[in-house]
């Protein structure tokens, strides 16, 4: 039978991200593709611990229905966690998601009308590109300097498209590494206080800085509400929980609490207090120094691999946190046909083409160096070499 | 600030069944309002051990990122399931949600344009309104006769306003509790044979039989794969997992993961882990007949106490199974003035205009008897029974 699908459905198209999921499944293949943190640091005993005590506690209300905007014990934790960020908010500025992409979704949902406009900038994460399309958005892209996203080119779009929202990754950002300053941040916040645009800054890498602490985010810049802030559990706890919280104006919460009472009602009550019970019971940021501490040695080697292997003419970033480095290819090489001899040489990457919304970037492509071991990034990369020499 | 949203955002409001458990959490409430199972009968010691056994089994995997259709095992044991409903289908066929209101969700934005018509039972579940409203669907409401949907009146729905999907909720249904019998489930499988049209059947009551065994879902009638059926197991384990799943035919199957990867990318890889190992170590079925034998008794009290105490001129159901009565009070009585009286008067239950999609059902209302001590239903009975009497 045919179907008689909605407009929107053909602008859906198979993610690249869980395509090569699937190439990964094979064990041969050294995978650079994937945004996956290492699961042998995962805290699994932690969080066995903190399953065990909420469910052994006599107390059957962790496996009822319970409200949609998430257990409030863990929403005061969240808002404490921001405020030490510069964000000053209450639980009553968090709602909790089924990670930081049902976030994205619902705010989609809420502003977003077919054809309407969305500033990102290029690349972005392209996640949230897929989300953006199945609302039938368009993409107004905006070039990005040294410091961060070109303020004048972002004033220019926002005169001449008049968008709906803008989508802003500031801290090592997916798939570059990439981090905007922290004055730069500042004149965001700023240059938003003059337009009625909410900004949303996805921040699922702050926490894994390798060298100094965290810049302070846009939204605690933000005097006028205009920002919402996405935070997740997947690279700090573990991603399969599926846990994450939007920070936004109380008004604004109360809009998404509507949106998701018709998405899923409210996310897992047993998730939310096992992930509460974790977060007070267990020393959190001896976990995140661990994480960083192994995150860090893998970026170190991949980019002293990539100083030893690859040709003089191949340019990369060396970011200072997060989990991916960004490669540039010389033109014309493509990086999407290279894909195939790197896969049939057992080696995997992500093409950047999926990363631009409106095209281009097919000579740069994107390396993860959190989920392989040292051994493993040292013979992909030395495989990736090769390929890249004969060229 | 004032936030220019989207237009489905004027379709969207506040959902009666989440405000309703703001009232009842007044514990000296006595609430027949919710629809939610009684807590005391969760297998609590059985997730527990669940949870322990898949964390404590040191295989990091079980919190990584894991595939959008759902953990396989999962999606076995499901279609096992299916199978001994007269479904036929393979684990291709499944999709694991966040509960079947994510069903609903995925399916509504996979097929409603805004102003496409969804035909209706009158009345149905308000959840499924409250979603398909999100997307800016209209309603065609179906009336149904003693064996379900009438089908001339469908058949001439369908002819005069070319609907998107037709929502049925054939069994034990929330809110009336009553059931389509099994010549009726047939008829409509074979006429829907002759349209192209996709039939959301929403069984969310079917296991919680109380005399007899459940009947045939309307899907496996279906030779056509023209239906699409919804399970979960917030009824027969419990919510606070959020857990459910789409049966569809494999291709539209692929189109949900199109749509669930832009939603969450994916349900939580430990709760599907988990509640496998709770399906395939624990009696399911031993747990599912102590539920319906407590839900039984519950139901032949609310019943007893409703004949002592209700002026004969009120009418109401007298299901089979599932969790409700729906009781119809003579006009012109209002439910919805009445249930302040209610509220004062320490009993709460939710009117019946929600469930109507397109208006209606004033003097109507519905009654839970799963989440009441038996103790609590002879006395709230006999407080409504005080509040009906004196109108």
């Amino acid at each position: 039978m045919s179907y008689v699908f909605a407009e929107r459905v053909s602008y859906m198209e198979s993610s690249a991200i869980r395509e090569i999921l699937k190439v990964t499944e094979q064990p041969e293949v050294i995978s650079f593709a994937g945004g996956l943190p290492a699961p042998e640091l995962f805290p699994l005993a932690e969080i066995r611990e903190s399953y065990g005590q909420v469910l052994g506690a006599g107390d059957p209300s962790v496996l009822q229905y319970s409200t949609t905007e998430g257990f409030l014990p863990l929403r005061v934790n969240i808002a404490a966690n921001m405020k030490k960020k510069g964000i000053e908010v209450g639980p009553g500025n968090i709602l909790l998601t089924n990670g930081s992409q049902q976030g994205l979704d619902l705010l989609t949902k809420l502003f977003i009308n077919p054809g309407d406009f969305i500033i990102v900038e290029d690349p972005t994460y392209l996640g949230a590109l897929q989300t953006f399309r199945s609302y039938q958005a368009r993409f107004v892209t905006v070039p990005t300097d040294s410091e961060g996203i070109d303020l004048e080119a972002l004033k220019f779009a926002i005169k001449q498209y008049h968008p709906k929202m803008i989508y802003l990754t500031p801290t090592f950002k997916n798939p570059t590494g990439v981090t905007f300053s922290t004055r730069r941040r500042q004149e965001i916040a700023s240059l938003l206080s003059q337009y009625n645009i909410p900004l949303i800054e996805d921040d699922a890498y702050g926490e894994l800085h390798y060298s100094g602490s965290s810049l302070p985010p846009i939204k605690s810049f933000d005097q006028q509400e205009r920002g919402i802030y996405l935070g997740t559990f997947s690279k700090t706890v573990a991603p399969g929980l599926r846990l994450g919280w939007v920070v936004a104006s109380e008004e604004m919460v109360a809009k998404l609490v509507l949106a998701k009472q018709g998405t899923d009602l409210h996310t897992g009550t047993i998730l939310q207090r096992a992930t509460h019970y974790y977060l007070e019971n267990f020393d959190v940021q001896k976990h995140l120094d661990a994480l960083r501490s192994e995150y860090k040695s893998r970026r170190d080697l991949m980019l002293a691999e990539m100083r030893t292997n690859f040709p003089s003419q191949i340019h990369w970033t060396e970011p200072e946190g997060g989990m991916f480095v960004w490669v540039t290819l010389p033109d014309p090489l493509d990086s999407v046909n290279l894909l195939r001899q790197a896969v049939e040489a057992k080696v995997a990457y992500v093409p950047g083409v999926p990363f631009y919304a409106n095209g281009g970037g097919n000579n740069t492509l994107r390396l993860n160096f959190s989920n392989s071991s040292p051994a493993q990034i040292k013979e992909g990369i030395e495989r990736l070499g090769r390929i890249f020499t004969i060229q």
